[in-house]
């Protein structure tokens, strides 16, 4: 970390200022220019937070040359990971179509449309179980049920499953989903990160609606850093003053975080935009600048089911995207 | 709720949305305009999701005529909620000055902190012992040991203490906690606001970085719900464009939340703006436009605090702040 | 448009509000719901502004049954508009590629740039003569004779010029150029829409950083009530709290404009994200969603060209991409 | 300026950047670290543009010792700016306060307003003459006739005029105005800011709807590198996800920009907000963090102005507040 001093900085801040530095077990270069101090911190300085330094009356600008995270680094790891997802593989080429609705509703509903992504060609089947709804008084989802339903229609298809987790409690809950989600609202909830980071399970970190890049990769460390490599990032929009759609896809994150991890990165065109039209040409962009996957919202009969209708494509729709999906992605390799 | 339907919207297609809100219990009020049909709700939609239902294909606008939220609604509730914590009041006329250091460091610094913000009128004395920190690599705070030296400078000061809880977990820690701080992060941690919805101890919910007033005010009622109403509302600041600060203070929400609630609204300057100069003017502008109280950071050494130094207030600074506080309070009554 | 009144509206502010919209030549609907009004005003409400509407104390919601935009809606002109530029056609499946430098340095830099992005398959030639500057201290291009560069490449390649203009006093300079660009900064500059709305020459109108597609549309509508129908709309990246790249590239908004207007809609990857690294994957992505056409910085010597090296690509990246960019549209295609 | 590079950066590249600097007229102190290397420059930077050069492959990070403005910096000129509009004095502890309607409609609501606001204490009258509007077929003001009537109140009541001015071609209409605005979607632009820089008229200059205060800044030197150093910068609300108020007031940029800009800064909570129940609170707000005046929207009839409805005072609430803005004013002197 290389820190820039102000020109007017005194002696005595000069001093206080590396003491801290010294106290925290770094090493501190000095170099002396004519008009500016520039100091260089040499040790593991991923603990440091640059906001809290930069903002020190005597500093004029912080520099990580090193980032923060080290697990999830692709300096550190230049090769891209592969995660496992039951029979599925994800990242390093290999492409994910996760499929499925919102919330799972019923029997006769998780069947029809895991059957049908699945012929489309689908590598995994989504449905919410615990759904984080806005008010209290909402159907917060089928629970236990939900769960149960979706191993249901794993044994059917033969689909792993992907559902999301809300808190720790609910672990137990899981233990037999193939992949557990963490929603865009607990991409910070470092308790659950931290418990997630102690099972043997692959995970799927959504990225937070007001998330910066860097905030997305910390909270994956967070898992990694107690021994669960297996982590999957998802792009899923972000909050801005646009107000056509539900959120603003910010597809650029996607070879972004390819330079900066070797974890794989999916999208979610679905949330993002929330508006079935929008979909279609999202996807298509995602697979165009390289993700390494894509998770749709699938029902049987949006037009019926209040809660997806807005974004949910139906099954034919899905499996004609699906295939053209997989001609942008061939178009698009280099 | 009314939902105005798009102008071509077809017969079949009133006829389905006539009958999915009647499955949801609803009675409908159909008005046939010569251009437009319109369609008023009547019953509980208080679970409705206004986002799903406007983007229906056959959905022009929907319009809610009460708000989502009922506990936290002021049109039900006209009079300020006061909430009483320790021997302090806050709302409906009643000011509370909550200060302390960002994190408990030890007994010697939350001592002198204590003894130096209650001599300047402090009415409760925050300070972190369990900190949400980007890295995981980064000190997470003294934990139980920091509670306990809250607890010690309460017996010696008599102030009431907060602190941050960040789990269901950690809440037999919280026992003999005054006032339970839910974080930004947090806010819609579903999870723990129903646990801390459960029992009897005030909760000061902080407004998340992009979270809308509604998103705030559906948080407060998901621990309303459970039959916690003494709830605190706290503006942070927000996540923009705008680079000069932490975070951008987004005090019209002030008079805002009064308008739509009957809860009490406090300001937090320190993390808002996360810059020393910048608090002293925003804690006045608060105080100005009729916050109930404000939450400011203060350390008896900042400059020898790395992770204080930039936005706390040394013991005199604050102690000039709070009278001049008081002044603008008393200018600003109508 | 249709207004919903609040529940609580006097008679009397119903009474204002009729007679208001009847002041304005409107003709008023009134349905009165058991528990809601709604007015419904038929007549020319284009020039009615919803946000001032929307916030008068008696109405509750204003919807906009028809848009504010009359001569750039597709609901009134279907087909999609071909604007031709010199021989080059952009919109309704006629894909465009513009390339060159950001600004135009000297003669044999524009002449190089120009035959290689001619031979790589561009079909128009951009470069900045008059370049808007954050600081009055910054080189502020070539000008005059900066076109002039421009033409003299136009005549040896045979490409069709573009450039941007920044106000009204250019116009006679401008008068040989094919393609005259509004940039962001000026998107709400009304008098020069209006005087662009004048000529006979078309416009590359870029989008704001904070310009909602409905802001965009109306300044193409100031074009447009001129007389001057050649516009084309541009994509070029909002500002938003993301920090890893200099704009977050909203590319939905390629779908959602081609569903609300008829005007042809390109994407300029190297202002949105301003690094080299980026550009490539979105011009990949903008190709897939259906861009009518992409603008692409590219320099002979980037490395040795401080303005522009951090996103321009250089001759031969430039015919890579340009290749897989009409691979992706090929397998794109429904 | 102090240039990081990266720990990779090549022999090559670093001989390459220090040219390139070099060759700009700069001289460059090379400090080599253990593990980094340093570029000081020295000379004059103010046209360099950071963005550009952060985005080099070489550079890790950039960091301006000095500003990029310097006729506007507090660092170059300490004393605060006092700018004369007529007899009213703005900035170093003269407060103003702007009031008058939206538009200038008719001579007997100008004249009301204007006896109204001067015998509450205003120190100018404001009117818009010239509307800047999102629609096309929106009224546009009353234009010269509008000033006329500006000019008329003047006579009559002694009260300085200020109007908004939207092009070049428009100043010989303003040759008689006191102060002239340049609106919030003219901040950038440069050819009008350039015009404004060589007449002899103060200028009040209203931030943009998403420009950061550093680019605010360097409109006002647009201005006043043309010699005319009379410049009043206004804070009127950004643009954000917040979506209860029209815009975000950002109002902690009232002491940021007091301590970069020696110019005096006054706020605008009529814009910012857009409705009648939050100007009082954030004009309020504004008084007590420091700013040097108030710029707000009276109407003598705001229930029959559709276009004023939603955000003007009457003239009865301006005079309310401002006795309690002066109140406030004197409580918050340190």
């Amino acid at each position: 970390m290389i820190v820039v001093l102000r020109p007017g900085a005194s002696p005595e801040e000069k001093q206080n200022l590396i003491a801290a530095f010294e106290g925290l077990g770094l090493r501190v270069d000095v170099s002396e220019g004519e008009r500016q101090t520039v100091l260089g911190l040499v040790g593991d300085t991923s603990s440091l937070d640059e906001a809290t330094i930069s903002s020190l009356g005597a500093v004029a600008s912080v520099t990580r040359v090193r980032e923060p995270f080290l697990r999830c680094s692709r300096r550190q790891h230049p090769d891209s990971a592969i995660v496992q997802v039951g029979p599925a593989q994800i990242g390093g080429g290999r492409f994910v179509m996760i499929a499925g609705p919102c919330s799972v509703e019923n029997e006769e509903q998780i069947l029809a449309v895991a059957r049908a992504v699945k012929a489309a060609g689908a590598d995994l089947l989504r449905g919410g179980a615990f759904k984080p709804r806005t008010s209290p008084y909402a159907f917060p989802g089928l629970g236990k049920k939900g769960l149960e339903l979706l191993k249901l229609a794993r044994a059917e298809t033969g689909l792993p499953i992907v559902s999301e987790i809300m808190s720790c409690e609910q672990l137990p809950l899981f233990e037999d989903v193939d992949l557990l989600q963490v929603g865009a609202r607990n991409m910070q909830n470092y308790e659950l990160l931290r418990e997630l980071g102690r099972i043997d399970r692959p995970i799927l970190l959504k990225r937070g609606l007001s998330a910066t890049l860097r905030e997305l990769l910390m909270s994956a460390e967070h898992i990694m850093a107690g021994g669960n490599e297996r982590v999957i990032l998802c792009e899923r929009g972000i909050r801005t003053f646009s107000d056509y759609a539900r959120n603003t896809l910010d597809l650029a994150a996607v070879p972004e975080l390819h330079e900066l991890t070797q974890l794989p990165v999916i999208v979610d065109p679905s949330h993002a935009t929330g508006r079935r039209a929008l979909v279609g040409p999202m996807a298509l962009s995602a697979a165009a600048c390289g993700a390494d996957g894509l998770m749709i919202e699938v029902h049987n009969e949006p037009s019926k089911a209040l809660s997806d209708a807005a974004q949910a494509l139906d099954c034919e729709e899905f499996a004609a995207l699906a295939r053209r999906v997989a001609e942008v992605r061939e178009a698009a390799q280099p």
